[in-house]
């Protein structure tokens, strides 16, 4: 960056753009882009925003709106980290008017732009409609970090699934718990704070029914301030009790493949008149009885997810990393060693080459408590 | 320490000791423990000093002999990390003449001591013969950082065995390789040069037989600058090849409880002849024919060794672990996913109950290369 700052234009242009990043940073309206915007007149900052929610206004407009004297306007630069939009309200489910005309009447004449929108309504059609209209516009500053803001906006995009995040405690050697089972104080507390941060930062959490079954788990946000994420169970057999507690807060959705999920089923109108929804797969949502966890993924965007964190257990962490649909991993070692024969968190049988095995990427490590924590990415 | 920096005395002896705590990392003179020394007169430092290495003056005397202008020892203070040493040369294999007599003719008024010397032959006389002599003595500042820097020196001094750490690189769900034993680059280029460094740290690395039949490495230090540790092989039935690379630089030794590896053998003599030694341990020392890994422990420090590495294979680590004599984990984690069947770096069986398992503590951790850098403490 030093050689950037000396390029007088370009290190300017870099440093307004860390701050529309660091105000991006401060909403999460999934399945929205984080976005957040600086004006600057002669080298002042002179309005700033950012989208702070599905629905509100984008950033551009709030850092218009910003700025009290309407004429200090004329001539600013916008600094935006998300090509601003120029399609209709009401196209892809939009909920506001398009950005590029309010930037064009404002009488801004240069936009610095971080990342090109991937959304097929945009991807260049808001660069194009500002040249068009006579703004000066610079396009790619700090690109990568941007992306990293936005990974799960990025996935839904391209995929239309959630972005996914495998989430273990796990002993020194691997394990999840002993021989038995018992993995009850495997993790620090502080490890168990952090854990429920991620519930509240992610939209759903997703468990297997074995985990309801041994564990009964709750799955809410009650260590760690924040809202409780939609609570995801797969049961392809359908054998969730009434009573389980992941049906008690209501907003849980159970899948299944199994016909007796009908809802006129009295089990599922139970399940039903506590809150809870019943999303039964079938056809090729469903392979040989199971739950094909793809057909899982590519529904949860229409209940309003965009990010899931996956508590396992064993098997379904598995399926998941075997079937690549995982985006990232968090594990969170523990100063235990548990031996052969506990429960390991990865269950597919290994490949006789090393180079045949799967290698994820960009790990990093910190330590939560007694524990560490370790992140890697899935390619 | 802020605290104590406002109790004026007090908060100063602490940033002299941390000053004498510094110097003493410079050297290691295992298996002689890590001191170092700083004279202070008039709140000016006068003189400073460290003990090299085994035979060299103790620090206290290289602090005192810095000083040029010897009328400023009168009524100075000495800062010094362990116990001045009151014992007679030749008692304990000692090389040098008592520090305390030297400390009492220098004029000293006051000596500061950050720790205790454990060794029986001091434990408190150094202390004693100081104020017997008039001089002014407080100990016990930073006691826990300059145990920290002497771990090696604590644990020979107390069990007579060297300080032994296991180090090993696995996958993220650790293993130590494939089923097929595969485990070629598991870890990136940067961790293993971390790896030889910790060779060169230690006074000696230590690998059983099936390391040298499978992989027949050197063991030496070449990625890192540094000098060749001891290399020790616990090989009891003696299998192994005389052209083995861990016998061809010389300085290794064999620990065998085979009859067929008396110094007459022929595989024997030309082992020697390489420049090798050949230890054979019989009765308790060997149990069912088998080494009993506290008797090599305890040859060791005869060999000069006070710190040991052991590189494994899982088997090696796993004994160490089950037999509690290991005093610090250093596990590499790579960012491969190997699987069930991969083997793993412990192989005993799992308790069924998590609080009869093994726990570690002090978890730490650091990115080296690819991996993961995780330490962790034996109780």
């Amino acid at each position: 960056m030093s050689f950037e700052l000396r390029v007088a234009g370009s290190g300017l242009d870099r440093r307004y753009m860390y701050q529309a990043l660091a105000l991006s940073l401060r909403a999460a309206p999934w399945p929205n882009p984080r976005v957040g915007a600086v004006l600057v007149k002669d080298g002042k900052i002179i309005g700033t925003g950012y989208h702070a929610k599905r629905g509100s206004p984008h950033a551009e407009k709030v850092a218009i709106a910003s700025v009290k004297n309407k004429k200090l306007l004329k001539g600013s630069t916008l600094y935006v980290t998300l090509e601003p939009c120029c399609h209709e309200k009401g196209m892809d489910g939009k909920l506001t008017p398009p950005c590029v005309q309010v930037i064009v009447k404002s009488g801004i004449s240069r936009v610095v732009i971080g990342m090109k929108d991937p959304n097929p309504n945009v991807n260049g059609k808001g660069i194009n409609a500002l040249k068009k209209a006579g703004i000066d516009v610079r396009a790619g500053i700090l690109e990568k970090e941007i992306s990293e803001a936005n990974k799960p906006y990025l996935k839904l995009t391209k995929t239309k699934m959630p972005y996914v995040t495998l989430k273990c405690a796990v002993s020194l050697d691997g394990k999840l718990a002993t021989q038995s089972g018992d993995s009850k104080w495997l993790s620090s507390m502080p490890s168990r704070v952090h854990a429920h941060r991620l519930r509240a930062e992610n939209d759903a959490i997703l468990v297997g029914i074995n985990t309801v079954l041994n564990d009964d788990p709750q799955l809410t946000t009650r260590l760690a301030k924040g809202r409780n994420p939609i609570r995801i169970l797969l049961d392809s057999r359908f054998r969730v009790p009434i009573g389980a507690n992941i049906l008690k807060q209501g907003n849980a959705v159970v899948f299944t493949t199994a016909k007796s999920a009908s809802r006129f089923s009295k089990k599922a109108q139970k399940i039903i008149s506590q809150g809870c929804n019943i999303v039964t797969l079938s056809g090729n949502m469903a392979v040989e009885g199971r739950l094909s966890l793809a057909a899982v993924l590519k529904k949860l965007p229409s209940l309003g997810v965009s990010t899931l964190l996956v508590e396992g257990g064993g098997k379904t962490i598995s399926a998941f990393i075997k079937q690549k649909l995982a985006d990232e991993l968090i594990l969170f070692i523990t100063p235990w060693l548990i031996g052969e024969g506990g429960i390991p968190f990865v269950d597919f049988k290994s490949a006789k080459k090393l180079g045949k095995s799967l290698k994820l990427n960009s790990l990093s490590c910190t330590t939560v408590g007694d524990d560490v924590l370790l992140r890697a990415l899935f390619r």
